[in-house]
């Protein structure tokens, strides 16, 4: 590495600082055939090093979690020094196979065995792999796959590019910055580092080539990446940061255009850990309240009792306001389960989910609505319900009548799907208020999974096919006099936030640490300036040209480093 | 059985005769527990003999078959036939379990060895679950799953629904007629069945407890099902079905509107065999050869020769008229196995297929395109060049290069992804003509994997979403003086057709049986009338009321019975 500088495209903004992690999906299988120098005992012994290496990095971290962490570790940990492993390893590293490729052979016999040898041992392969991963990476030099597991300090996370399926489990906390090799201001990442407040660099050629562990400074305004920097130029980095977030903070109250338009901020609430971070950022209500946490992990329904139990908890938390909560999303990547598709699925996000799931289970539905009701009652806030995944008429319909019957009387439906946008003029008659899903409705209108990697430069809500379905769904609820909210990532998008706003989005709601950059921009164009970037996007024919388009609209984003 | 006569809504007209066949999808498994009544030795033979009668079928079949297949079915016979087997199930039958479930279990031993013992041997577990499935249908007096294998004469394929997994291998020669439980007019089997010229009821209540190998005479137009019915019965069905045919049969010459507006008929062609039944129905050029059948179920890709030979035979019987080839649609539910996705998918139908893949392997397609423009040398077919899963601009346009620098300069794109429809007049600036997939088209807008058949009811290409997006591909194709074709199976429903018509699609490509009576529904009706059909089916908020509105228009559609 000659260059301490590198520099890409700023795309999340602020100041970032921490030693590199280089995020690899997979360990590459170590090439067959290939064969050590000749010092067969000491290849030998550097196999075993690496496997005891493994086995104590796992029980250190299972001591580290303890409770039941520490077992299953400590289990994982064993696997690892098993001698039948180490006599396979040592006899083929005397035939002269290299340590990485005997290790990755010595488990492929065992990973045989265990997938032949009944359900319990085969749920054992993945730990299998996991050890094996490890061992080569040990061996190789390489950073293990994944994200780091309790990282001592907040580390600045470095990869090609980054997908929903890389960041799933991502902390944000423990994060100080991403930078990556590809992407555009329009991907994922910069999608993701918006929603979680973590400054970001996209497009920054040599990023993955920082060696693992350099310190980095980043600044996620300018697109600067500065390569172990003087201890000086971090703490003006820190402090022009924590200038730059009193300036917003200034901007307080409810959202609202420059001239005065209410443009509702909500919060996402995905657990009760959410709602303190979202009545601190002064979110206005919950746009979105996910209720799979209650669902995901366990063999049973939860209880009645369970269930109103967290509802009401979220209710009491913003008492007097609006509470959106979304019914149970079952399906596609969230398997539950006591709710089993009715068939296998080769494609579950085509699949059986959301309100079409609730078809064939009609009873938990209705009992997570009475629940709803019951938690409800006595408590101030204004509860409204939706469906996920609704497509037609009938289904929206059939939705607004179980509310009904559960004495739940404001219902709606996500936008989510195509057809629903498209149509949103036949569903505005049938539902009561309309929130509009950007993941998976940018997922559909391209026919780009939002699992899948390679597929991050469709997986973009700047696209403006996108933005025509938002209009449309806009439009409809309008003319019907209904509200029609917004509540996917993309909210977190400064910029984008002002152009749905401009195609007559009535509320945003996101993670809460994105919830002041949006405020502060809404609260520096007026309305006007929000349609105008709206219409420039829309007359764009690509996701890049309709952003460039449409921040040339708004001036005000460069002004405050948006 | 009581009843001899059914009734249920007619979906494809003619007169259909054979004997009732049950689709099953899947043999269920034994009951856990399940005992016999206590004469081991009976329940013994009576296993065995299931066993032995497997492996009589299965070499009978190979026998009739010869050449590869004869091997492989003899070696799925003597699976049968192993004497292993036979003394598990014999040792489980003497502890009283029943003789099915022995059976089950017995395969569940063998299943488990073979899954864990390399590659080769885990590729035989499905035939091990075949002969499983075969023998526990034996002893349960259940129809096998799946189409018949080689029936003796054409029979009546009888489901509770029909889904394109189900019908993927379907022989229509093989096939009298289709009659479904359930389902309605805009069902994947009215679809099928339009397209494959064969008559269908649906919404038959009954249908499913018609007993195997009854003979039943189905009438497509007016939905009677008449179990058993007499000589004289069928006779005179089968005379007023060749009548009808030869009425048809006097509409002739290019496709037109009565009042002379032109939309060419075209005919699908999957392969060598599709080209003499397209000429025989006055196919007016191909709309879509599907190049796949080259490519599928080997190792390497077709080489350069083997691929002009191919491509010439069609364009030489299409000598004079337009050819429109589709490259190569690799990914989804067409595997290749030397075109691998780059990493596992989630969900293939949105993942990396079509011309996502090329972007990978552009040698690929740069050599079919190369073989192509050499084959398309020296014919006088109007070669036309298409790529599937255009979703951006930029997709079209690096197609588009890709075909000049092979010399193609009439290249196109399939309007089969909702955004690519919702931006096609961006789209229509890069690139020189349009050909609209409905069934991808409508999986997409819908979310509905096209494979799942539990959701057969929101895979309908009335689905006003779905006209709306063919309205909009349509008129921005006519805004750009391009054409707009429409290759879907929903171009063989006749009522659809003239919608189609309506809506600016310029030809229309289907199955060959499908030609004659779509150009007889368009003789029969102006420019204008279609259009006031599109125009009421845009108009309804479900795809049941859209095609009720649009027949309302079409009345000669009743006149014609179709």
């Amino acid at each position: 590495m000659s260059a301490d500088r590198l520099a890409g495209v700023g795309v999340s903004p602020g100041a970032g600082y921490g030693p590199a992690h280089r995020l690899v999906r997979e360990i590459p299988e170590p090439p067959r055939g290939s064969r050590h120098g000749g010092d067969a005992e000491a290849e030998r012994r550097r196999a075993e090093r690496a496997l005891e290496q493994v086995a104590a990095d796992l029980s250190a971290r299972g001591d580290r979690a303890g409770g039941e962490a520490r077992d299953v570790l400590a289990a994982q940990a064993m696997m690892a020094l098993d001698p039948g492993l180490a006599s396979v390893v040592a006899e083929l590293v005397g035939q002269g196979v290299s340590a990485p490729r005997a290790v990755f052979e010595a488990f492929g016999k065992y990973r045989d065995l265990l997938a032949g040898a009944g359900d319990y041992l085969a749920g054992r392969v993945a730990d299998l792999d996991d050890i094996r991963d490890r061992a080569v990476a040990a061996l190789e030099g390489l950073p293990l796959p994944g994200l780091p597991q309790d990282p001592p300090e907040p580390y600045v996370l470095v990869a090609r590019d980054l997908a929903p399926a890389d960041t799933a489990l991502l902390d944000p906390a423990a994060v100080a910055a991403f930078v990556t090799e590809e992407g555009g201001p329009t991907s994922h990442t910069a999608i993701l580092a918006r929603s979680l407040g973590v400054p970001a660099v996209v497009g920054c050629a040599g990023a993955t080539a920082i060696p693992p562990g350099t310190r980095v400074l980043v600044d996620g305004s300018t697109g600067a990446v500065r390569l172990s920097p003087t201890e000086e130029e971090v703490a003006r980095a820190m402090r022009a940061d924590a200038d730059q977030d009193a300036l917003l903070a200034t901007v307080t109250g409810p959202g609202a255009t420059a001239d005065g338009h209410a443009v509702p901020l909500l919060a996402n609430v995905g657990g009760p850990a959410d709602i303190a971070p979202a009545l601190a950022a002064g979110a206005e209500g919950v746009g979105l309240f996910r209720t799979e946490f209650l669902f995901l992990d366990r063999e049973d329904p939860p209880t009645w009792e369970e269930q109103q139990d967290a509802y009401r908890a979220v209710f009491e938390a913003f008492s007097g306001s609006r509470v959106v909560v979304r019914v149970l999303d079952a399906g596609a990547d969230k398997p539950l389960d006591f709710l089993p598709p009715p068939a296998p699925e080769p494609n579950p996000a085509l699949g059986e989910r959301g309100v079409r799931m609730f078809r064939h289970y009609p009873d938990v539905l209705a009992a997570q609505l009475d629940a709803l009701a019951r938690a409800a009652e006595g408590t101030s806030a204004r509860v409204q319900v939706m469906a996920p995944m609704v497509a037609t008429v009938e289904e929206a319909a059939w939705f607004a009548d179980a509310c009904r019957t559960a004495g739940l009387p404001s219902s709606g439906v996500m936008i989510e799907i195509p057809a629903a946008a498209l149509r949103a003029a036949d569903i505005a008659a049938v539902t009561g208020f309309f929130s509009i899903g950007t993941n998976d409705l940018t997922q559909y209108a391209l026919a780009a999974d939002r699992e899948a990697g390679a597929l991050a430069g469709l997986q973009d809500p700047w696209h403006p096919a996108v933005l025509d379905l938002v209009a449309l769904a806009a439009s409809a609820a309008a003319a019907a006099g209904r509200e029609c909210g917004l509540c996917g990532e993309a909210a977190a998008d400064p910029a984008l936030a002002c152009v749905f706003a401009g195609l007559g989005v009535t509320s945003l709601s996101m993670a809460a640490l994105a919830l002041p950059r949006v405020r502060a921009a809404l609260a520096r164009h007026t309305l006007d300036a929000c349609r105008r970037a709206a219409a420039a996007a829309r007359a764009a024919n690509s996701a890049a040209a309709a952003r460039a388009a449409a921040r040339a609209k708004l001036p005000a984003l460069a002004e405050l480093s948006l």
